[in-house]
């Protein structure tokens, strides 16, 4: 069998080091052609001489001497800048891109790669957050593929293996509900980033952990099934779940109701993105149902996770709204993780930004740009005032 | 559309009138030509008369005057006698044979429905049980798919949808643990038939009701399980599940697990043999995991419940142990049912009819009928010998 030939975009974050760690489970199967970080030089380093792509990317300009002097013994190319990003994704030696990236910096690398007729193992949600319409009618229009990474999704995905045309009633997300799950709605008024980044299930990024304490993160995938699975988003229910175990499950219209589960273990839906529709076996614990004994499932709680709500309301509006409620929150997400804001100021920053930046019905990617830049520094004023 | 014409075998039971029910629901898809029932002469007449069959067969002989008589203004052609089913099932006007027959009476028409080339949505197990390398290869043989109605092997089909060679590394057969799961030893001794048909979570028929109470059934769904996914019973993995609603799982290599859920209705895995690889609409109650909140899972006790090891026993022994096994279980499980004998009466039953009769490793059709024969009389002889 011939070899997938990847591209790995953000490779020394969560998804970006677990990718690899499949990839070095199949050597037979997979190769990597291109490594790309934000800042962190010396994993990149490390990666490159071990995986030795073509090329690297170190978006950080201010790393380039440094890492392109790391590699000089080798045959490896080294770039640096976001722009970059661009254009190695569209390298003739690459099959598949892995989006590994954070927030809004994914999309337009994401574009880049799906122009060039690439395969997408989408780990950055954002980029169908901010721009599915975009993203999804580009990807028909040029015969991709995009193929979830994220668990929720990717059971999904999973259930969905077979059933053709078959009507799907309802997709049922589930959610760990995070680490304020069982505190009051007073509790968390007064939780800190500290707490918020300890996770009950899964091992996360810092910015997707605090997304998972507002429930932010789940809202976009709300909006991230919507796009893949062409659903209207009242047909997605979120369903916490502690357990994490249920990774997702979907209803279709005879009442079956088909559901992927397994332990917490992001390497199985970064490899199944990458064999489907093939099965390879991965090492580590198996689920062992007699000794979770209980699958516990409650709704979540709109009031004390306002941010959920957000999510429904920006993919119901449409246009550029989803797009404001990411810059949004990637710029409250990063002031809360720094102690600037509480956890209700996240929720208030939000809404305040989605009523004050302009409303587009049918943007372009160029709106989107505007858009981003726009609500970011919205977000930010927002911000100020709120500490002032 | 061409509508899928049908013979159901045993329409009168509890599987036969759901069937008609899926049926009732689909006129545009589906057409009864056969029905069949073993001694309810009244209901086959008025089913006769509502699903306008080409023929019938009612099974006591006794009763074919009175079922002639009423259908004497009608063009349906009446049969009786059990060699009647082996021929009905053959005719050119059936594509589809439902097989709602039970225990081992059921093992003749499915053969012979098979020589004929229909295909079969098996809901009597036994046959299965009974003859398992048999069917199979003459299915093969014949190029005929043997679709599962029971819950749970329609749950690992569903499961299986869309999986291709993917290697499972074990099915997740699940049980309800029947009216006796919470009882001490102690008490399931002085149980009575009238407590173990109380199941807690399925409406079905008297003989597989107090199978569900013995964890026979149980035993012999693995024994099905293992014949219909060609694979070996060390893998297939029995998990106590009281409320009914996971009806069965599969995991892969890679650790993933794929569940089917639902709400207890055997309409579902019904209409599913019959509408596969679509699904179709169909009322009832919906799964609401909010209103269920916990799915609980638990080892099953084999020393409360033997007769599931004795089901590991005989398809490890193999040849007719199967058929022993079940042909004392039909003996026994009726014994119970006429209050002859004990709840522990029913296991030891089975135990000295698997010991006592002569073993074939490589049984024909006629070894299958003579040890049937053989191993009710052994066990009949046994509980004479237990109640002097």
């Amino acid at each position: 069998m011939k070899k997938k030939k990847l591209a790995i975009l953000g490779s020394t974050g969560s998804i970006g080091t677990q990718t690899l760690q499949v990839v070095a489970e199949h050597p037979d199967l997979y190769e990597v052609r291109i490594l790309t970080a934000n800042t962190q030089a010396d994993m990149l380093i490390g990666q490159a001489l071990r995986f030795e792509p073509d090329a690297v990317v170190i978006v950080d300009e201010s790393k380039y001497e440094y890492v392109s002097h790391a590699l000089a013994d080798s045959p490896i190319k080294v770039y640096c800048g976001a722009k970059s990003l661009c254009e190695v994704v569209a390298f003739d030696t690459v099959d598949v891109v892995v989006t590994a990236l954070v927030g809004f910096s994914g999309l337009e690398p994401t574009i880049s790669a799906i122009k060039a007729g690439k395969q997408i193992a989408l780990a950055n949600k954002e980029t169908l957050v901010v721009a599915g319409s975009l993203i999804t009618s580009l990807a028909r229009q040029h015969k991709v593929s995009i193929l979830p990474v994220d668990s929720e999704h990717s059971a999904i995905f999973q259930c969905l293996v077979g059933e053709g045309d078959n009507k799907i009633s309802k997709l049922l997300l589930t959610a760990s509900g995070g680490p304020f799950r069982t505190m009051t709605a007073q509790e968390i008024c007064h939780a800190t980033a500290k707490h918020a980044l300890q996770h009950p299930t899964w091992q996360m990024g810092a910015k997707i952990t605090i997304d998972s304490a507002t429930m932010m993160n789940k809202g976009f995938e709300v909006i991230e099934a919507k796009w893949l699975f062409d659903i209207s988003p009242e047909q997605i229910e979120v369903l916490v779940h502690p357990q994490s175990i249920v990774h997702s499950a979907v209803e279709f219209c005879d009442g079956t109701v088909k559901a992927q589960l397994g332990m917490p273990d992001m390497r199985l839906p970064i490899q199944y993105a990458l064999s489907f529709p093939k099965r390879l076996p991965l090492s580590g614990e198996r689920l062992d149902l007699f000794k979770i004994k209980n699958l516990t499932f409650e709704q979540p709680d709109i009031k004390k996770f306002p941010c959920l709500g957000l999510a429904y309301q920006a993919i119901a509006q449409g246009g550029n709204m989803p797009c404001i409620l990411n810059a949004a929150n990637e710029v409250a997400n990063l002031a809360f993780r720094q102690g600037e804001i509480t956890y209700s100021q996240i929720c208030n920053t939000l809404e305040k930004t989605m009523s004050s930046v302009a409303f587009d019905p049918t943007p372009s990617l160029e709106t989107f740009l505007q858009t981003d830049t726009e609500s970011r520094l919205v977000a930010k004023k927002i911000i100020s005032k709120q500490l002032s």
